[in-house]
């Protein structure tokens, strides 16, 4: 609130400050080659928690994304820990993502998520528990669309 | 592997290189008030996600933890995202807790979580889902049980 703050402020980095290079606060993990076939590019998947409720990091290089795709019944929540990405649904126009982003995602809603062009991202997905929750996974996102957005709504 | 590499990665910091001063990837959002009679020290919360799956991004200042509790029904997952802390169930070591790591809470499990003495902590919490889910917060962790932490197994 005044300058000497401001010194402050800008004196100590914060865990944004650091240039994302898809090593993140959650460990990388593997590439992701049980998904593999439902990304454009190459992802990174570490699975932080398999009971009670299921959550993954999932890192993607930059000009990675997963295709089109929608979760039946229950939904995800993303928790964007680094980088720059996207999120659309479709008909609207993409999200840019960074860290400290939260996306909710409604079940029943066709939508992809990735990496910008030119950076790393990641993201925690927190899978929404539901009985009888399914992936219906979709066609890629084209070059086309992808190569549209770096001038595309900032949200 | 190698010499170089072994250079470029001691070069380049990564997200847990910076000294975690409360202020991480999720915004602190303001003093944790409706919960505060249930903490030794301030912590913050700042809620993600309030809708399908609920999400906190909870902070401790160095020495807040909160009391004694136990999640009736669903659990919790943490997600450590900063900082240094404890995380310990009635009747077992505490467990050291550093950025990356990840707590899965059964219900039913009488714990405490909160901050290293000399240190800030954060971590968000993601509740589990579970029909007539409830907590039941119960009496603080003593100065003296807080104390013999520094020594303390860490796994």
């Amino acid at each position: 609130m005044n300058a000497s703050n401001e010194n402050s402020k800008t004196s100590i980095p914060s865990q944004t400050d650091i240039p994302f290079t898809g090593e993140g606060i959650f460990p990388k993990g593997g590439k992701n080659e049980a998904y593999a076939r439902y990304f454009t590019g190459t992802s990174y998947l570490n699975m932080l928690s398999l009971e009670r409720v299921v959550i993954g990091n999932v890192t993607f290089e930059p000009g990675c994304r997963n295709f089109w795709h929608i979760h039946h019944k229950g939904g995800q929540v993303l928790l964007v820990t680094g980088g720059r990405g996207w999120y659309q649904e479709e008909g609207k126009p993409a999200r840019e993502l960074r860290a400290g982003d939260v996306v909710n995602i409604p079940p029943e809603t066709k939508h992809w998520h990735g990496a910008a062009k030119d950076s790393w991202f990641a993201h925690v997905a927190v899978e929404v528990p539901a009985e009888g929750a399914s992936n219906e996974w979709l066609e890629p996102v084209s070059d086309e669309e992808y190569d549209k957005l770096g001038d595309c709504y900032v949200g």
